[in-house]
């Protein structure tokens, strides 16, 4: 062991139900690689760094680190936190206190920037540090990838809540809501679709962040979905916004928190839902008709499921080795990417991307996943997301 | 074959994720048999009968029926439809017409009445039918049974949620409550706890339907908690109730919706989780402090999944073919109900009780399964619910 590399892994941002193969990914490939010698995980993020809170990750026993690697959510602990001038300067004044010169950061694009101005803070007080982004987030939207590792595992999760309230609504029927996470990016909703079989298969309608959401559009295909079929199952986006751009969440008064980074919470409520679902009992029970109208917001059990997809899973640990090899062969401080190289058969390939291309940066669902004339997807994201969630289970209702 | 003896089955209420376990150990037996006619399976409870409409369960393959089993949500659809006097009479027509002579209804409680008014009006207009009543509820809360097929797949959908939210709540830390299913028994909450390790593990307060739910009680039970920890994960059950025995949910206006046997629509609204975080935002929130509080609503998700519980689906399917055999056996009309015989090795075995000591009654969480000072549940109830849920994964947060 080289005394002197030291190297800190921390996660920020949400937590995903595979971020732990990342750690564990990572520590491990610097333990293999006999050139590290402290390996120190932060306890929430870079919190830890300024408060010198760590986990020693260079001795911990292998039974351990496996079942960390399959537990769900930030074993090390998260933050949102997101660092202002002084904040960065104890950051660093933390990593030159344990000689650390090497960074790595597994989140998402909050977490890509709070790396990149650490590193930026670093360079400019003269202290010699290499940092790296590992990408997480179930929202999948980041920049320069393909997919990130934890959308796979919430998408899973998402295609299989579908299937399984597609066959309750199918069981009872009525008019059934369900509100799934995803700020800006659709990715995430539109995996509920990734379960449908049969023609009369829900969900019927799926509206996506990425498209203006008019209520009386919605009530007028949710009407002509239940005339035609005598019910409707609809998946709706937490993030979807009306005509003057602001998330309908908070015209509704709902979102009533902001993260560090500005964020409206739109999780943790089941506001639209409920919204969403009294409107249409208003609408289509006018004259006194009676409508079943019910309303699920899937919320944060999304982002930490035990059913991981095997794709995701194995991405995510090799993120984490493909990035302390980055590392020990002394690259520059860059954020790590996945390109998918061919889709049948399925293979991806890791490189990585200068910060500013990824930092606070959101990449959203591209017009070609999204179908033209009604609220759906198109059979171009089934092909761009089957892969990615593993196999799903057989249904055969009669 | 028989010709002449021909059997209805039927499932009623809400679905459960091993409800078409029971329907076909049921149709299995009486196919094996080889002394029923025909096996018709009612599309959408005793509606299905009032309308002639069946799947001819006799002649479906077996690789068919291995795929109906494991499929979560009753295959054949179901009713909430309470039958009156005229509606009864209607299904009793419509058994004659087909010469049925057995009846088996998968359901709860309110199933179990409809099996015995039909019984009842059969018996009075000198037709020859015996009904046998099969249980199946997530709620766990019929009266003569230990527990109900559906109750241990769902407590554990609820168990792994709550640890999945833990983790959540350990790494970003703050005020959570996750509000479960569960009208007057609070067993499927009480599951909520099932998945604890630690002594920090969360839920760390689990409200249940059988106590007095006390507003103020419950900001300063989270309050306590959650400066003792630095954050509090609490269970709900959507049935609590206030002093003067009405649910919370009603006083809130939230329940939007009753269905034909009176029962106030509790699910598919987020009301009354938005409601508590509201009231802790603004009690902990005083002086400007800042507190992160999230609501989940676990929804209809918890009666449908694919990962079910093998004690759970053993013993539903076991049900099914009790019932068969009982009706082969020329026993009278009953309701069939699991005991339990040793609890290690845990073992059941299968009886059959009169329709009037299960039908319209409920059962609810025993005085020794609730902790007598603090809203949690005891050892007693880990110990009961423990076997009904199968092997919860092992976690190791760092």
């Amino acid at each position: 062991m080289t005394k002197g590399l030291n190297a800190v892994i921390a996660q920020g941002g949400g937590p995903t139900a595979v971020i732990n193969q990342t750690l564990v990914g990572c520590a491990l490939a610097l333990r293999e690689s006999g050139r590290v010698g402290g390996i120190l995980g932060a306890r929430h993020g870079v919190r830890g760094i300024t408060r010198d809170d760590y986990v020693d990750l260079a001795t911990l026993p292998m039974p351990k680190l496996d079942r960390v690697a399959v537990t769900p959510s930030a074993a090390l602990g998260s933050t949102r936190d997101k660092p202002d001038a002084e904040y960065c300067q104890r950051i660093v004044e933390g990593l030159k206190q344990r000689d650390v010169r090497i960074l790595f950061y597994i989140g998402g694009n909050d977490s890509a920037d709070t790396c990149r101005i650490v590193n930026e803070t670093a360079a400019r007080g003269g202290y010699d540090l290499r940092s790296f982004h590992l990408p997480k987030t179930i929202d999948n939207d980041l920049m320069e990838n393909d997919h990130t590792p934890g959308y796979g595992s919430a998408a899973r999760w998402v295609a299989m809540a579908f299937m399984s309230d597609n066959l309750d609504n199918r069981a009872l029927p009525g008019i059934k809501i369900d509100v799934v996470m995803g700020r800006n990016a659709g990715f995430l909703t539109a995996a509920g679709a990734l379960g449908r079989k049969r023609e009369d298969d829900g969900p019927h309608l799926i509206y996506l962040p990425e498209r203006t959401f008019d209520a009386d559009e919605f009530v007028n295909n949710v009407a002509e979905v239940n005339s035609r079929l005598g019910r409707c199952l609809v998946a709706v986006s937490e993030g979807v916004k009306g005509r003057d751009g602001q998330p309908v969440m908070a015209q509704l008064g709902a979102a009533k928190e902001k993260d560090a980074h500005g964020n409206l919470a739109l999780s943790g409520t089941g506001a639209l839902g409920d919204a969403l679902a009294e409107r249409i009992r208003q609408e289509l029970g006018k004259g006194g008709k009676k409508v079943r109208v019910r309303a699920d917001t899937f919320g944060y059990i999304q982002r930490s499921s035990f059913d991981v997809s095997p794709v995701d899973s194995s991405e995510a640990r090799a993120v984490g080795a493909f990035a302390a090899a980055l590392a020990l062969k002394e690259a520059d401080s860059s954020s790590i990417t996945i390109q998918r190289e061919s889709n049948n058969p399925y293979r991806v390939s890791f490189a990585s991307a200068a910060f500013d291309r990824v930092a606070a940066k959101t990449r959203v669902m591209p017009r070609e996943f999204m179908h033209a004339d009604r609220p759906d997807v198109t059979d171009e994201f089934i092909l761009y997301a089957t892969p990615l969630v593993g196999e799903l289970p057989v249904v055969e209702p009669l």
